[in-house]
């Protein structure tokens, strides 16, 4: 574990999203990153979503993945609370393709942006953290070089002799 | 004028939406109702932007219209801020057809709506601002019905004998 | 209950979209907002829509939701008929990721707003109908303000100490 | 001239739709095929709307034309008024790249179709109902043989060899 | 059965769209229309076709409808063939939510129009067809308005008091 | 020149096309490769241009560009002509986003394949059309390579230190 | 088989899309092409990637067809690393009704085209490939007019007398 | 400036992205944030890019901003080359209204995350770069959160008292 502190704070908007942004929680223990994680709405509960931004900041927290589905605003709304870097990831509840929630995250206003990755792709907002994070913990970064290196191994020893159709 | 105070608020993110939103306000000022209007960036200006709802609000205000574009979170984060009826002006900056701006009001969660008109119609947002006024003030209502007369009565005056092309 | 008399219609253009709308209705009650229901089809059965909506408009009616899906017309049509404030529904098909509901009903010309919500989100049409008749009835106002507040502790109270995931 | 009554209506719903529905009066005298033309808002001239449509069609009208943009409900609403053939243009207004008002007017319930054509196609909706009036009348039928005829030849005679870029 | 002749032609893309173009076939009898109907694919069997779309004139028939999927070109490569009325139906592949095929049907050039109809709505292809002959056919004219009349009756009679929620 | 006959043929659908498609034949003449061009539309002169691609591939034709745009049929309608390969080129027209006439072109049913590239990109299916030829004509293949290598060397030598912006 | 090399190559970025790009392969199959196949991503093995491309060229390969989803960049990547014809092959992950990876894959830069087929249809990729190989190879030519003419003729005996729905 | 070596690289496709692109390293001069910047298109010039990507990690370099139109590789490609955190920017060429951008931008796959930032929101590109770099360099985020107190302090100063419209 990077030092003994949440370095990730895992913010979504609804219980029903559990089972995607669980995702990104397994992604940061396989890269043993310590994170919180917390079902806040921010429409339902703004001032709690405030006051647990706020609280994670000041205890040294240093990135943040949010998603959220719908008029996606969990993301931005943290986003406007503070500079830390806010990951969004944008959750398809099944209407208008996605597109909502995309829209809603990754077209932010000028001066406070949200890093975007891709529709329920929660792992990846993970694997962003951690190249964030890496910039500043070598021992995280030589784990992702490692990471990519197998990635890229895995592929090489399942080619099959270029006979697998 | 309705009494003497103000029961609309317009609210909207940018002073580059000011000449869209002025639509709004001409509406408003046509029917004689008091408004007051407030260019509050909700990622930029948060806690600016909750206790100005929140005071008016307190001094009786009663239909909030609210702007924006891109990932448009000012309508929804008021109406997560009050239960005052939040009517949402969905602002197209020229991006994705203006989708990036409507799906991010309209598709609000569960318990806490917004009310949404058409892209740039910020004057339908003042058209719906006087029906909901006029559910309590008759006067207002006699006004909405001997326009919309009115409305009738000039296509009418103006068919040209079925003959206009 | 508010008084005696119904306060809301509800409307949609078919049978089959009782399913969705009957969220509507329990919000509704929940809320102690009296209602009466009418699956009446625009393009079907016009004079009807147009006798119905005057009825109770006539007999004290105040807002009406009204869903429909495809090239959703009917809450366009029903404000075309009065100047009470009308909620539109767009249900979601299947066709087109419900784009065509959408914005069949929330484009709406100047002057004949319909206050759109959601996809399928019959559940706000009712919230956002309390919201309005709130501004009228103070008791309906403090329930809302209760509601939300009981919705921001729940949240709390589930918090799992940023334990989740 | 087929015999010496308005065969076709056009209407539209607002002034400024004007210069694109003139398209389709351009094709119709090219054709011999008389016509009236109305300028009436669905939702503004609800009433007036349904005396035009009821008084075209008891003097013989016998097709339709319907253009109108955004929530595009006007050829819609004619269709609810009558049996006749209805043929809708959507009309462009800039948002949305056209699809609310294609939308609104292709995808009307069963039982009550709208004859689409192109966006901003009015000339379209002309030569449509050009080949419907075709099936009655014959010499309509050989005039539009014969355009077809010319429009082929047109394109040989302007071949360049197949040299022209 | 109007005269004794096909008086309107059913073409289809494929084997696999049967189901859903039955649906106009069952339109067309019920109001006592005789069809004929060909599944050809206008890019796998383009003299095929065109044969076929001849000898159908050439026999008395008065209107085509044509359903097809995807890149939709059946309906327009007919509409390219003859003068009479052709109907187009999109189908909705499941793909990109069944745009390609309305845009493919919708957006033909000028001077060749189709008459489309909604997605997958078979059933209105023939309700159009029906409302086309209409004009020349005065019992088919009588059945239709009599078929209006009974659609609102039945709405009317399943009104229940306003309270179906 | 490749021999000394067409290889190429490019076809368009209306002569205001003729800006677009120029610029491949721009890129044609810059590989040496003998074309030729007609301004045919499949909707308005079928038979002729049934001719015209039968008199191109019986001449020794080898590739075939089209574009076209709205309801792109043109490039599809000669795949159903020909095995030659066929480079389709949606045009833009302005709608939609020029969805319409990618849709209409790159969705072809199973067995009919377009080779389609990009938006209004004409240059584009002019190099596809050199990449197609080059399989056979090695001289073509060369300058191909050469073209690459062009263009990455001048990339290199416009870097400018690092330091453009 | 046409010599005894490996004509056509068929990338495709992840094993998940192993049943869809199986259909290019029963296509070649049938047309007696020999291929090889290849399961790897252009992110996370770019360097064999480019290594098997160029493996695959030098030994006499002369098509590559790649099929992707999502942000799909393997065909255009293929496409930077060689001038062989690149068909590319945009498959539907179910996100944004397959937008993503068709946009991704057909809206190359100029100079570097990909030949998009449509979405999943990895079948039509093949017989766009054989089209391609058929310029230089008449046997191949001569099956694909023979594969034509026999899919014409199949439809010719199914038409059941204009008398299937 | 951090330091003095370059912590951040701006890379773009074409020349033709410059004055968009330049709003990021106006943002990072602003902050006192060293960048170096390089025009390379990744389709033309793979090789290079992998070279200028490779030599900016190995001096020390910590961010990447990346943008690009049309198919945007870019970002990813530079993400599949590096562990470094990558930023994309989708940049609007005016087809399909930056839907192929931004889609071919974030809709990555799993493992190989880019951070998307809005359409042509090279300037939050910035400001998210340097959110990342201010968790390990404190003067930055000094610097960042002096920047926003700012933005909340201007909208304060210029409310007019509630009276601009």
């Amino acid at each position: 574990m990077l030092d003994s502190i949440m370095k990730v704070a895992i913010f979504f908007g609804s219980q029903s999203d559990t089972a995607i942004m669980k995702k990104a929680a397994d992604v940061l223990r396989d890269f043993g990153v310590e994170f919180s994680s917390y079902p806040i709405s921010a429409h339902r509960a703004g001032k709690l979503l405030a006051q647990t931004v706020e609280q994670f900041e000041s205890e040294g927290g240093e990135v943040i993945i949010a998603g959220a589905g719908l008029a996606a605003h969990l993301p931005g709304v943290i986003a406007s609370m503070t500079v830390l870097p806010v990951i969004g990831v944008p959750l398809n509840g099944g209407k208008v393709g996605g597109l909502d929630a995309l829209l809603s995250i990754v077209q932010m206003p000028k001066q406070i942006p949200v890093a975007t990755v891709g529709l329920d792709n929660a792992a990846n907002a993970a694997y962003l953290a951690c190249s964030i994070l890496a910039i500043k913990y070598p021992d995280l970064k030589a784990k992702l070089v490692a990471f990519r290196a197998k990635l890229a191994q895995d592929i090489a020893e399942n080619l099959g002799g270029g006979n697998v159709l």
